[in-house]
């Protein structure tokens, strides 16, 4: 089984901590990611504070089961090269060409991370249920940045099945969209 | 060294071309990337034909090197779930949320074509230096959904030396930004 067919969404974790030499191993991960023009948006914030992890949860949807994973990992998209006013706030409904190139390359730069972590044996998941506004208040954020995810590391504590996928007949086409 | 550090941004490409096995087991491992509630967003076109590849070169701000590659595949991100209205055209400065959460989703499971690529022995390079307009029409591709990248890929015939990178103290902080 390779780390794509490992990977899993995990929604329980063990109380095993999840030691800096760790943490190094993923963010090295994230590191090797390719960026649109090597701009390397992606910035990271390691969370392991009950309070803070409360905080978060909280305006993630109050998705209780994240409480048992010992780090977050608070994703955020940076480096607007070409949109350099520091008075723009982004948001969900924000229109900027430049925002959607950095959502891009740290969700890349994540994937590393997820996948780093299955092969090490760890869990991850990817949550997402928050407002820009509330979550950057809680981390000190600033405002031109882009929350791209929060993400839930640990040891699994459950072997969740494979979900059914689309068929790949129905997300591959050839020389031209509907072919 | 791990398929992080192995993958590399590869510009030049052998003859040999990539077969429909090969391209199967990529986008098997694209068929496994988490997304939003399950959505699976992520389409691709295989195009092998050189009357297509030039007209997607010629789009991609003409970057020849690309002619190399044997196989391009065209990433479209499609399934908006909630955005049910067919008369929307997407394009780089649209402002909706359910755009920048398919990009997303979409941006991950090329990774991971990216990342089994680079497994199995195979170059790819992320491009996505056109508009939305111009590679709709080329690819026929309807205008509710967005390109999120066209992907080279072939068998390397230059080995890239690692680029510099970010230090680790530069994207990692710990409890809030900026600490």
């Amino acid at each position: 089984m390779d780390i794509f067919e490992k990977r899993r969404s995990i929604r329980k974790y063990t109380d095993q901590p999840v030691t800096d030499e760790i943490l190094h191993q993923l963010i090295e991960a994230a590191r090797t990611a390719p960026s649109g023009h090597h701009t390397q948006p992606w910035r990271f914030i390691a969370v392991r504070s009950e309070e803070m992890k409360k905080r978060i949860v909280q305006a993630d949807h109050n998705q209780e089961w994240m409480m048992s994973a010992p780090l977050f990992l608070v994703c955020v998209a940076d480096g607007y090269v070409r949109l350099k006013d520091e008075t723009i706030e982004l948001n969900e409904e924000t229109p900027y060409k430049e925002q959607k190139l950095v959502i891009r390359d740290t969700a890349v730069a994540i994937e590393h991370i997820v996948l780093k972590a299955a092969e090490l044996g760890l869990g991850t998941c990817w949550t997402g249920y928050f407002t820009q506004k509330e979550m950057k208040e809680i981390l000190e954020i600033p405002k031109d940045k882009h929350v791209v995810a929060v993400l839930t590391v640990g040891y699994p504590a459950e072997e969740p099945k494979p979900k059914e996928r689309k068929a790949i007949e129905e997300i591959l086409m050839y020389e031209r969209w509907g072919k």
